[in-house]
């Protein structure tokens, strides 16, 4: 847009800047006297989202409460135990008040998260990644040595054995399940007459415990529309249950059938067999899940939006679009979309570059203006979430604590 | 692959593991170990790749010291300063190695990012992005008062007051580039008339001190051929550095001209009017890069691949594919191509979901197996960095350092 004479008059004056950044100098906290505060105790009066740097990460605790709540009350109608996954939100908070309403422990994806969630005092894990190579190793055997407790799988007769050597010569018995493939040819053994083979040389090795059977079909959790997505997931799920029915009726010890995922966890939880849910991304939920369609319609709507990226209108020199300042940097990108705009109505969002997007403004329900902060829900909340160091939860406008994702970054 | 009797037999004989992880016991460090060895000073004979944690990130240094000479003898050669683009690395090692090669500090596309540079005695700080809202303001008035030769850009008359306004309050002058928009409509002022009555009214506030201008061409970086992407960015930073030209003639005080990025670094500095180079990729370089064809060739390959993420084979089931640990979480996603496989050679990534990736098998220079390395190149160097925490500096297999990703993570 051409600046108009008045609006060069208009210098001094901020108007075109937005009315919330011009909160009292009493809030305009420093960045260090935020951290400060919410580190320190809850709900610091008078610290809101205007408060906060951008782009940073938002957990709407309402929504999460309401989530964390509904999974445990499902998972216990079901008769199921519930370990949820925690290479969602790598945060040993939310792993807390996962286990708080019930659950037994949390999954994790890697050995950092592993060490991340045990330094935190949360027991009950499950490594779900197959722990190959010196480094894992060595790391799994000293967690063990913490954590009696932790799980380990194994899709590979050759690994279960370097397993137990290490479990050996580290003076540890390492809780095992197998990990059986329902055929996306990730990880896992292949279900059948190989994958009992394997159970039995689990339970044969004098430093391993034979505890179940690990299957996650990750390409049943977004098979858009539940009759579908139901088909899909007994398909692929009735070898691996199978299996470990086979092992059951040789007597091996295999009390735990751990699989689901957010998008089936209704579907598996009927299961014949199942005996644990490892469901994640309920806690947080995303665009991706939004899509996939519920038991009831279009919508999967099950679990509630708790996670925004919290962004800032950095440039307005354009009647149709605005620039913030959160890009390729502030979003998972691993999707064919982006994120949506939750607030202000009627924006949408197109990624512009590393650290910016544009935000189209034809059905903006207000006039946006510089400074102004705009909330979007995230694509894929899980390598969103590793974007991050801490999120800020917030009731409403206030924020209320600083949650560190303790249990990000690789290493 | 079905396993064979024979196969079974072979268990607890690591026959299916990788010789590379049987190194002896005496190197077989802790990660604890290998992490204080290597922060503790340069090269420690003995720690490998093989002793890496991974997915992880590797410099090679051989080749990130040689791009660094090379841009820093591309600017002297051609008379321009050499201001490089820290968002790219995010790690003050990087920059004091491109100061010491003689640039004149670093540009920074984020507040945070600037303050990691000035808290490690980088200089000459350019903050490529608008300083919008509260946070971000008094954050830059902080690290002026720090950093008297720190640089913002400015796009808008009301910003521009807003940020007199807070040096006022602050006692500090902000040394300003008007960002002149090369049609981007991202950030930047339109050139023309609107740009150069900007940059009056930058001149005539008391607080602000008028530096020059900033024009980057983000769409001209990657635009395949030489010849092409030399008529892009002609076209498209004409206006900019004619609206600076207009400047200059006023009498106003604009002794800087920045601008270019790594695929346009042979071609901008040949403009008339500029007076310094805010490269980035160069340093690190990826197949993003790689695939937009150089002044010889097809291949753009002034500057050699610096950066790779380390994996290891955790599953190996099957004949044709096998799966290492590094997936969406590992690698930036945001272009329409994966990472390229650089060692062993013959191999093709695919990724299969957040922490995996399946590698094809069919022409691999060898057989895979459980424990390999495998190296990749990254699809797209600045969000890669921005997933890790540290790099580890290697010459050939050996590791000499570990550098620190100081200026990474939001807030």
């Amino acid at each position: 847009m051409k600046h108009s004479r008045r609006e060069w008059f208009r210098v001094g004056l901020h108007a075109a800047v937005a009315p919330t950044i011009m909160i009292p100098k009493a809030s305009a906290y420093d960045i260090q006297e935020i951290e400060g505060k919410l580190e320190s105790g809850t709900g610091i009066a008078g610290v809101t989202k205007n408060d906060l740097p951008t782009p940073s990460l938002l957990l709407d605790l309402d929504a999460f409460e309401s989530n964390i709540r509904r999974m445990a009350d499902h998972a216990s109608e079901n008769g199921l135990d519930l370990r949820p996954h925690a290479k969602t939100h790598k945060c040993s908070e939310i792993a807390t008040r996962q286990v708080g309403a019930g659950a037994l422990g949390v999954c994790v994806a890697t050995i950092r998260e592993a060490e991340a969630m045990a330094a935190a005092g949360i027991g009950g894990l499950l490594l779900t990644s197959e722990s190959v190579g010196l480094n894992k190793i060595h790391r799994l055997m000293r967690l063990c040595k913490r954590r009696p407790d932790t799980m380990a799988v194994v899709d590979h007769p050759s690994n279960a054995a370097e397993l137990d050597e290490a479990a050996g010569s580290a003076g540890v018995r390492l809780n095992v399940l197998v990990d059986v493939d329902p055929l996306g040819r990730r990880t896992g053994i292949p279900p059948g007459s190989d994958a009992v083979a394997l159970a039995e040389t689990v339970d044969r090795l004098a430093n391993l415990s034979l505890k179940g059977v690990h299957g996650y079909c990750g390409a049943s959790s977004h098979v858009k529309g539940f009759e579908d997505r139901k088909r899909h997931s007994e398909k692929y799920m009735g070898p691996v249950l199978e299996s470990h029915a086979a092992m059951v009726r040789k007597g091996l010890p295999v009390e735990i059938m751990s699989g689901a995922s957010t998008g089936t966890y209704n579907i598996d939880s009927a299961l014949e067999g199942m005996t644990e849910l490892q469901v994640g991304s309920y806690a947080l939920m995303d665009v991706d899940y939004r899509v996939i369609g519920g038991r009831g319609g279009e919508v999967y709507d099950d679990f509630g939006n708790a996670l925004h990226v919290l962004a800032t209108v950095i440039s307005k020199n354009h009647d149709d679009i605005a620039t913030v300042d959160a890009g390729l940097k502030a979003f998972a990108t691993d999707r064919s979309f982006g994120p949506d705009v939750a607030r202000p109505a009627g924006l949408t969002y197109a990624f512009r570059g590393d650290e910016h997007g544009a935000l189209t403004l034809a059905d903006s329900e207000r006039e946006i203006v510089l400074g102004d902060k705009i909330e979007l829900v995230v694509p894929h909340c899980d390598p969103n979430v590793n974007l991050y160091d801490r999120m800020y939860c917030v009731r409403g406008d206030y924020v209320q604590q600083v949650w560190k994702i303790d249990a990000r970054g690789h290493v």
